[in-house]
């Protein structure tokens, strides 16, 4: 089976690409010493999964369908990084007591407080805001011991989350964040240390600070996700580069006029985010490459996107003389929101379009 | 089952204001006495079908997915509104000779002489561009004839979308765009029976124009789809009202912080669509709705949107006195991309808790 077989729009991931990010992380990482505790909401895939960990280690999840699978898969020592609930907490516990071994957050009081008198409580984080200003507490927030009491038994520790790397636009930058993101979390848990706390986790993470921390000293563990496939927007912020993205939509050329050529993915198979919006450079809708994933057209977009449709507008200086029902690539915005409209990955190595092997991905929640 | 019980997040569908939009198309149809061909590319449900089809008729599809699943679900009737290609067009061979009666659309010369030489070519119409300057040919173009001619017995007339009427914002607009939609494809079947073809189906639509047209002489049937269901965009180009939105995003509270709460949906289950931005009201990534589906928050939105995460911004005026793990809906930007997120819909009646079914979606390609 060859690309041209494939129905599209489909996803399909170079996994010669995949590696490289893979071990350019590791790379990076070994310098700390610092595991790392991969975050599968990118890829929800165990076969890539299986690609990252080496050995011994756990994972991060975004929703507990991811949990659920990866657990089914072999995977058992998971962190479910999105604040717990109440409903959420009894489907853990039952995952749990099936031999799961997931670990929940919040930065809630009365929710900590249902946590430490639950029968059956998973580990427990508490989130820590270092930055971002999405959720967590600041590390000097009055309530903090308090939480951690709250939890009793079940707090095991600190985890915090620097989006806002995701704003950064320099190595230096990105550097100047990550350190902020160390020193906070850092900082509380010698707080719930010095008021007598265990505070064996220590987790701290995102793709850009993961990779341009110049010290984790106090770090237990690091999370990156979107590392392992990169995108048109982290390539804009500097954490990635732009022939280094791993995952790119097939499709299928179904009309042309002047000026323009029609393909059959649009708002639903790349997904509308526009993150690129505000970037150095505005990529549309995504960048289009050729059949091989080659940039033979030069920084040619989809600049309209419908929910079936969409508009590549042609530039000049790059024809594209393709027929209807020819293919192209559109590398992403930003790939876990593209991915999660596709249900697998359709496997090439290398460039080639060959498809070596199908992954299935776990979407929804 | 109560609203209390579902997984969050996920798809509510309130079937009472869908019945009262379908209703509500159907009168407006009925004085032109053309037959409507329902577009399922928002629904994707054939119990949403059901409700629209009253006895004979068919449908329209924006993928083959759709067609397959409802072909099998026993309608067989079904129009695929996307420019077919080549592979495509086995794949269609095949349902149809199984029993499915799909018909096809192309503007492409080298296409339709492809489907002209295919051993059982399936009912082909060619796409005339009224004015949306996505796809088809303009009805003075001189190659339409011999497009037609290419299709040989497999032409079977026209379609056209005029999606510019997405940009409308009067009624008075939708009337004209409505009427250029409706001159310009009978303006072209006109020239083909002078050609000497015969041209059995002129089909025109879109939800605005659908509603808006004054006069639909020469049309033989119109389609339209989002009206089923509705969203905040339909609302601010005025062909929707804002408590006719049929289709919510069920949330729980994950977290709150001074000024904001966080929920559980984000741009994965809201979609990153941002079509308001540029309407007469920004509603963010949607208006945030109590449990029941009832505008308790005033105008309070979903301001930001992480994967799983969503940041609704308080306003002073109307607190939102929820605790973790409590429920809010939230009404879709772009109702076709937020619902393809979700495999299936719960479904209420008459703003209620009760879940009295489950339907299921039909995703993908």
């Amino acid at each position: 089976m060859t690309l041209d077989d494939l129905p599209t729009p489909c996803l399909v991931l170079d996994r010669t690409i995949l590696r490289r990010n893979i071990a350019g992380m590791a790379t990076a990482l070994a310098r700390h010493g610092v595991p790392l505790r991969p975050h599968m909401k990118t890829a929800k895939s165990i076969d890539v999964a299986r690609l990252v960990l080496t050995g011994q280690g756990g994972i991060t999840v975004s929703t507990l369908a991811e949990a659920e699978y990866f657990a089914a898969h072999g995977i058992t020592d998971i962190l479910y990084a999105v604040g717990i609930t109440p409903a959420k907490l009894d489907q853990v516990a039952l995952l749990n007591a099936d031999g799961a071994d997931i670990a929940v957050i919040t930065d809630d009081p009365d929710m900590a407080g249902i946590i430490g008198a639950h029968p059956r409580p998973p580990r427990s984080l508490i989130e820590i805001d270092t930055g971002e200003a999405r959720a967590g507490l600041v590390p000097a927030d009055p309530m903090l011991p308090a939480l951690a009491a709250r939890l009793g038994p079940a707090f095991a520790g600190l985890l915090t989350h620097a989006g806002h790397s995701y704003a950064g636009r320099s190595a230096e930058e990105m550097a100047r964040i990550a350190e902020a993101e160390r020193a906070g979390i850092v900082a509380a848990a010698e707080r719930l240390r010095e008021a007598g706390h265990t505070v064996p986790i220590v987790s701290m993470g995102s793709s850009p600070t993961a990779r341009a921390a110049a010290d984790l000293a106090g770090i237990t563990e690091i999370r990156a996700g979107v590392y392992m496939f990169g995108d048109l927007f982290q390539a804009g912020i500097g954490t990635h580069g732009i022939d280094d993205i791993a995952v790119t939509v097939l499709a299928s050329v179904i009309g042309r006029r002047e000026g323009q050529i029609l393909v059959d993915a649009g708002g639903l198979a790349l997904s509308k985010d526009r993150s690129t919006e505000a970037g150095p450079r505005d990529w549309g809708f995504g960048l289009v490459l050729d059949r091989e994933g080659r940039r033979a057209y030069g920084d040619t977009t989809v600049r309209r996107a419908y929910q079936e449709h969409g508009v590549i507008l042609l530039d000049p200086a790059h024809a594209i003389p393709l027929r209807v029902g020819e293919r192209v690539r559109i590398a992403p915005n930003h790939t876990c929101m593209t991915a999660a409209a596709h249900d697998r990955y359709y496997v090439v190595d290398d460039g080639g379009a060959e498809v070596v092997a199908v992954w299935p991905r776990v979407n929804g929640w």
